[in-house]
């Protein structure tokens, strides 16, 4: 549609833009909210897209909650949502786990209580969640006890992370077949006003560290989400617009899948950001740099009134 | 003195070699003992080279005992060793604070009692160690209290390592002017029979990942720990030998260094593993390639019988 890649998207161009598309996919933090408070315009924003026949979807890395707690949280916040729209990576993970994986067996899990939950929704075994604080003398660590069952070990965000935990999937993961998979690569999670917390990343790459093996991550940039989306609603890849903040995660998912791509500046990413990769004639940023931005994706708002 | 690295130390070579240096270095875990166990005929090395006026050090990466500690540790498996010839992390990374960084603030400590008394003896100030366990809200856990005289974050080997303890180091670390320092990068912590568990490395990555900075590391590779041996007993590189059982961490230090360099196959690295990186013809892979290699250090033995 446009020449440029990463031009502002403003006036007849968001039309032309929102009529090229059936579907289009949302991050969430950072784009339709930030922490506990939704971004201004936003839930007219996607409320207006579904009367308009637009099929609206959810996508997020967060890993700590189900899908149930985000439409609850979304309804809260005056989304018209329903649970099947929104794909977090404790849905996802145990999706992947259960199509891609065909694991057979416990998964030893460190995440959260909603990673849990969707583990057993799918019908996936696990060894439990909570906290694992250190026990014994170091001689006996390298010979905790561990479970027969156990053929995967799954790294989420786990506010319980400790070194015993680490030591756990250390272990699991220096025997044979043990699978490994990560909800995803975040580093930080954003939090309000600014701040932010360690992310999943940290996590996933302490134990990565310790097993000296590369985790397969189910969330963006990897397709596994987009094709989790669009296995279920048949969404036709040429007609979709992803939409995030983050274009590392967000951006370099749509591009990815051959989706358009839109950048939203209330969250992680600037302009300077995606220019910067523009700019640097590296082919693997080149996918980082999005078709449009917007300051807020409030800004769409004005040519859904009509 | 010998045309091809990497060859096997035996007979007349090894008096040859021994009467080139003045100092030995050695490593200690997979080296002089595996856990609790001393390497069979290593005390009776140590001690025979001291008696031929050999001067002799200590140089462990391990951050989880005192100089004290580990003489005492030594003596009662019957080597003959004063806490003065005895260099762990836990010991020059106070060095390393005091004498490089000249810190002016407080540590904030993932580590060790022994790292906390290292730090104590060289006077500085720190925040404490022991367990840290997840308290609040997620929203809560960027506004964690600081404490404001605190100037670096230093990382080394931790049991209590924790989700909390990461969140503490990334608030600090976005601090402005917080230093960031590291005991090593070993990923694991060998024990005995094989096993092993997560070694500091991977918590340092951990947190290094979550600032997206990289720390300083004061143990093997990196000279220092070298340096701290010869500012204080004015050791001459050219005559010093240093014995390991590592090629990333040992052999590396002792060609950065300038040192002759003996590899010991009681620990880690295999002739192989040394071989592979001789022919790769990778310029950075050299430096991991040993002069000499032995079974044991017990094959120092009957040259020093004499």
């Amino acid at each position: 549609m446009s020449a440029s890649k990463c031009s502002r998207l403003s006036g007849a161009l968001i039309e032309q833009l929102l009529d090229s598309v059936d579907s289009v996919l949302f991050d969430c933090d950072g784009v339709i909210w930030r922490g506990d408070q939704a971004i201004p315009g936003a839930a007219q924003v996607i409320n207006r897209l579904k009367e308009k026949g637009k099929r609206v979807f959810f996508v997020t890395n967060n890993s700590s909650k189900t899908r149930r707690m985000y439409a609850e949280k979304m309804s809260g916040m005056g989304f018209n949502v329903s649970e099947e729209e929104v794909f977090g990576t404790a849905y996802c993970s145990a999706v992947y786990l259960k199509t891609v994986c065909h694991v057979e067996g416990k998964v030893y899990l460190i995440g959260s209580d909603a990673m849990r939950q969707e583990l057993e929704a799918m019908g996936i075994p696990h060894t439990g969640v909570g906290a694992d604080h250190i026990v014994g003398r170091q001689a006996d660590w390298a010979n905790v006890p561990l479970d027969p069952e156990v053929k995967a070990v799954v790294v989420g965000f786990d506010e319980h992370f400790s070194y015993m935990k680490m030591n756990r999937a250390f272990q699991y993961l220096s025997q044979r077949d043990c699978l490994f998979v990560g909800t995803n690569r975040d580093t930080k999670l954003p939090l309000e006003g600014g701040k932010a917390v360690p992310g999943t990343g940290c996590l996933l790459q302490a134990v990565e560290t310790a097993a000296q093996r590369r985790a397969q991550t189910v969330g963006k940039p990897h397709r596994f989400m987009f094709d989790c989306v669009a296995s279920k609603f048949g969404v036709e890849r040429g007609r979709c617009l992803m939409v995030g903040d983050r274009l590392d995660t967000d951006i370099l998912l749509g591009s990815n899948c051959g989706l358009k791509t839109l950048l939203t500046l209330t969250g992680v990413s600037s302009v300077a950001d995606a220019e910067a990769h523009q700019r640097s004639g590296c082919p693997e940023r080149q996918g980082m740099v999005p078709d449009y931005y917007v300051d807020s994706i409030a800004d769409l708002l004005p040519a859904l009134q009509g």
